[in-house]
């Protein structure tokens, strides 16, 4: 391991038209020519925190130990929101404390630092571009090797903002679509052990949109092509998918929609 | 050659905006973390198994001996569909067994093998997301140096479709727009030798949607701005253009509309 | 720095859903399999010279020395437009010679070479693919070392366009949208001198579309979800924007329309 590039991951809502995810990975590659980038993503919706947030919920920490990701989706740049460095687990992450980690925080004890020592930014900071000017500096030079508390204060709590759990009673689960995927897929707050829960080894039935579907399936295409179904998906939430379809635009259902599964007994 | 990196690229219509290619690449790096990762595309039109063969008929095959392609467009995941790696030449490509390979495996001959040896895959593995769970870790391995046939059992046939071939006499060539680009040139299945074995030295005509255009062009900018040409593009097909607009909306021209080339004479 | 990869950056309007970035990147580890590839952006407007001009500008010159820029906007692919490679100061350029460095060509003295040796293209040339063939491997060849002179012949001046400059007197400044970026935001060729030199200390009102914006914002979160303010933006020109919205779209201004920015005396 030794030997191997430390790697930058870089999650933004920059998009791909514009010299801001380029800036920010050459002021990195001038702090260390050695690092390895990797692009997550810069097509996250302009100031969707919570989409960076499932975005890093589900890869984050798939990568090796001492990755550092570097997250900006900064709607508050420039005001009192604080920038933060975060160890959680083995994974570091470098942007804005507005609630990016909100998904990620309490799957193990946290290590969040204030970075407010000036020393590992770049030398003229904007009151626009905290991107380029704070964050991937700091990311950098933790490729480097600095110890994290090297680049400011103590922060005790970070912000985080929690999606509505799901009402579940012994007969029903009432849910929400959180995230609206490539494809159109919803994918909904209801995990995979809620729904085993409460309907054990009976069937359920889901209702979404003006759609109910009559059973749980393995597969995408278990479906007729056009037709909706539901399955785990690859997060371990209950999606409402149509196969090869765009679920979304055939159900008309959005972001924030209710999605109800009832056990069939 | 023995010290640099081999690259694993990445060809999907995964899009950019979810986890989905970052899981990949996250489960890559654990594997491999001296691998070299290159995003070739994951804005693939959803499901379009055609364009992704495209894509590759047109830029694998010119990596260095070695690479590594990782292809994934599997609208079938999950069903029984064959997870597949396959040596053409020197690229080795890893992929759902679905078509993906139709226009570069009768290029060489291909060895194939069936992906039914878990071993290298990751040890949970979803019904939906087999680009983490089974691609990705399959050519992560290879680029370690696994020998291909380690993966599993030999597999004898790929599945390949075939686009309909032009017809063709002395007179004249009928082809189909088989791939519209960023730009909205009109890619034909016409290629460049069909059109010199017809025409000889004569020049020609050719009719897309509602043009004549009299003749083949040099370059995009053989015409005024704003109106259409025809040229032998840097795939080696015809290729109908116009200079400095889109083809496809300024001719309201689509996939799979025909194109004829006629003799002058 | 001399073990550290040399990077090579690229900047095009090719999209992401074809072969073309990719056959690129292929063609140059091709020739150094060494190099370090990062995507600047695929994105450019198709055909939107200016647009990759201002990119370059605001963050070729961020990267290490010795970084190599591949620009390939090239609407006029295969005409008598020169093919060039370019120093200027620390950062090396590859590409058609159509206004591409306009922004920058002024910045410091530069070195230009004419790409009229083809020993370092392709062997087969296509002319309207010569990202492929002639900019991708002279981009590959610099990367190795191979000296900018070496690729051709000296080249006195390079084509280079002129944004109108704003009009000012000692009571306003008029201007004009030179880019409009991802979020929205409006960035005129008004500089933060211009203003700071115009108004000194005294307040200013910025007058955008059918708005008119009473004040400086030091940041985009100064003024009310929803509403527009004015900023001097990380670019270092005044930006009309508005706080978590799209100023584009909210103000229905496009690019080229006028901004007066008015002292308040």
């Amino acid at each position: 391991m030794a030997e191997s590039p430390i790697t930058i991951t870089l999650t933004t809502d920059f998009g791909n038209s514009d010299q801001y995810v380029s800036a920010m990975k050459a002021v990195i590659l001038g702090i260390n020519p050695e690092v390895r980038l990797v692009d997550v993503s810069h097509e996250i919706p302009p100031q969707d925190i919570m989409a960076a947030a499932w975005v890093l919920k589900n890869s984050a920490f798939l990568y090796p130990a001492g990755t550092i990701h570097l997250v900006v989706v900064d709607p508050g740049v420039g005001t009192d929101r604080n920038p933060v460095a975060v160890r959680i687990g083995e994974q570091l992450f470098v942007g804005p404390d507005n609630g990016l980690f909100s998904l990620i925080a309490d799957r193990d004890p946290y290590d969040a630092v204030l970075l407010d020592d000036h020393t590992y930014w770049r030398s003229e900071c904007s009151s626009t571009f905290h991107g380029r000017d704070i964050f991937a500096p700091v990311a950098a030079h933790l490729s480097r090797g600095l110890p994290l508390h090297d680049l400011g204060s103590s922060l005790q709590e970070l912000i985080t903002y929690h999606w509505a759990l799901p009402i579940a009673d012994e007969e029903g689960i009432q849910g929400w679509v959180v995230h609206i995927d490539h494809y159109g897929n919803l994918i909904t707050n209801i995990s995979e052990d809620m729904v085993r829960k409460m309907a054990g080894t009976h069937a359920v039935k889901v209702y979404a949109g003006s759609t109910i579907i009559k059973k749980l399936s393995e597969t995408f295409a278990d479906v007729a092509e056009g037709e909706a179904s539901a399955v785990i998906g690859s997060s371990g939430m209950l999606e409402i998918i149509v196969n090869k379809g765009n679920a979304s635009r055939f159900l008309s259902v959005e972001k924030g929609a209710p999605v109800t599964v009832l056990v069939q007994k």
